[in-house]
């Protein structure tokens, strides 16, 4: 078992059929919640910030294909009833369930379709690595691999899984992601972990930019490991989380190279995360990556226009180790550049000489392959 | 003639030879500039922020294919002396000489090659269409035609010339625009009209959102229509302004059709802007353009992450004329819609239903083109 099902107390099951699939994960616990910060929010988001006020959850459902968003209070109810669905195949109490869709935005739930689904799976629930990987690729969209973590101690574990192929699949189809824990650990504190894990994983990851309206990072700790230390905890989810955040990364849509910025001596941590964020979104930079041209004054100028205050001409930078800029001298070997930019991953380090600020953001390449992927969709 | 020889006192050259193109424009006359707002800002830009605080030009050189941008003093020296080459071949007062590049950041500039082609190309300075058009062409990189604009009044005229393949060119090689008028009028006045004008037209059009180290709007009044009602010169500068901006969207790298976004009902004209920005900058709408795929979701979700406040389900939306959504209820024809966006012009009208503020914002689509061009561009 590579994620979840190796945590105590989580068993799992999943359907794809065309484009539609649907996850179960069976799971009592104590329970927190992260969510898109776009004004429009899908109707699972929004039944789910209210139903995480308890702190606690008994299990999941998760469909692919329909987004269920600016659906008004059609919508609503929709998920409500979603819930319902599967509280009854799994013979528990609706309101202990928790929801989540990723897919097309403005087309209401086929609650049938999700009905015949549920009844079908829910007798396959199951604690191995075929359930896991079924329930990872129920909730893909345009994914090409189903995304799974694991972070085992001695005292307990924290697995993961998640689904998303940028900030944004297809058709903001968004980023889903499940962790789950053994450790005993009060919903008020675990919402803390997760939301500080989320801030240096998750929202540190830019495909193309497109903040998506069903965006959910949800985790649930059964406690069967009994407690444990915090900040061990803590360590463990921000591991699993930023392993899956880069895993969407790699998967980002019709990318062919990873892409991680790191950024040194920023003014704080934001300023740091400002400038790499700003670095890994610019489509000059993602372009320059997938035709490897070592064209490194797109990444000075990205950073110039992202906010953060530095001297251009004391900052350093180097792709792959090789140095471009050393203290705002060009220094650059752009065939030893354009050869640390062969491989499926191209790492920049950006050395701002401005304070003690530091952030990796990740990203992907820009390929015909993403304008393709989604000129495309609906129709 | 289509655009600054038809001003008074105005003359021009221009030639291009394989990448290397160099412009040479002749007017007396008050001046006023505005800039690009990244941090990294090229030598040329330096060189004439620090200029223009005399208010006055008596011309202006220009070089394509090297942005002297990154080059630290030896830039600056460089960008004044290119000032000095063309003053010299035009018997001016280097000090009165404006200058500006694009092209290739962290190169140098090969001044041999532009005191050759300067000392070639000054006997050409000419008043006719020839010769504006020969400018056009000299600063033009990956753009694929000349951009001219004009507006005749009864007493005035005011054209300019551009270049810009989207708010960046291929290696943030940027937008430049020269705009001339004959109107008399104090340099603060212009610096006014000229920056409130670059603000409803340059600064809302969008092709990658990267914004360039080497922006530049330059206006020459030269005085010789004499003294002209300010409102009536503040409306003509904005139309030339929207003109050739209109025309930079049209021709972003790679694209096959223009995307105007106006936004209406916003809080104020500030959240107009920024949610119209948002979606001609939004690479998922710009895909769906380019596949004319009716989707109008990711409209409505790029408008709720551009960060202004409105209710998502009392906006309504049109493509082309098309209600897709009215007041929060859908009612797409999407057979409708997707016919609405053939053709090499696709708008949309979002009414926010929050205030009255009220914006139009220009892009282009997203295509494989896009990526090709960016793709290899030093090596």
């Amino acid at each position: 078992m590579k994620s979840i099902c190796a945590v105590r107390g989580v068993s799992a099951a999943g359907i794809k059929e065309g484009k539609f699939g649907l996850a179960l994960i069976r799971a009592s616990g104590t329970a927190a919640g992260v969510f898109t910060s776009n004004k429009v929010r899908a109707a699972p988001v929004e039944v789910m910030v209210d139903r995480m006020r308890r702190g606690r959850l008994d299990a999941v459902v998760v469909n692919s294909g329909c987004a269920n968003a600016y659906t008004g209070r059609r919508g609503i109810r929709d998920a409500v009833e979603m819930c319902a669905i599967a509280a009854e195949s799994l013979e528990l109490d609706p309101d202990a369930v928790g929801v989540a869709s990723t897919g097309v935005i403005g087309r209401y739930l086929n609650l049938p379709l999700i009905r015949d689904q549920c009844e079908r799976i829910a007798p396959l629930l199951a604690r191995n690595g075929d359930a896991e990987d079924a329930a990872a690729r129920a909730i893909m969209t345009t994914d090409t691999f189903p995304k799974h973590a694991l972070v085992e101690t001695e005292s307990f574990s924290v697995g993961g899984i998640t689904k998303g192929s940028g900030m944004i699949a297809p058709n903001m189809g968004t980023m889903l992601a499940f962790i789950y824990t053994d450790a005993e650990v009060e919903a008020p504190v675990l919402h803390d972990i997760l939301r500080q894990a989320a801030r240096r994983s998750f929202n540190r990851v830019v495909v193309d930019g497109d903040t998506s309206t069903n965006d959910v990072a949800l985790c649930t700790a059964t406690g069967a490991a009994g407690k444990v230390d915090r900040g061990e905890l803590a360590r463990a989810v921000e591991d699993v989380c930023r392993n899956l955040a880069v895993q969407i990364a790699r998967d980002g849509e019709g990318a062919t190279k990873l892409l991680e910025v790191t950024v040194r001596g920023a003014a704080d941590e934001d300023s740091a995360v400002a400038v790499a964020r700003t670095i890994v979104a610019s489509p000059l930079v993602k372009t320059a990556i997938y035709g490897e041209d070592p064209n490194w004054g797109r990444v000075i100028a990205a950073a110039g226009r992202s906010g953060a205050d530095f001297d251009p001409y004391a900052v350093s930078l180097r792709v792959g180790g090789v140095p471009l800029v050393v203290r705002g001298e060009i220094v650059a070997d752009l065939g030893a550049a354009k050869t640390a930019m062969r491989g499926d991953t191209v790492s920049f380090d950006l050395d701002l000489a401005a304070g003690d600020g530091e952030a990796t953001a990740w990203g992907c390449d820009l390929t015909e392959r993403y304008v393709e992927i989604n000129g495309k969709y609906t129709t």
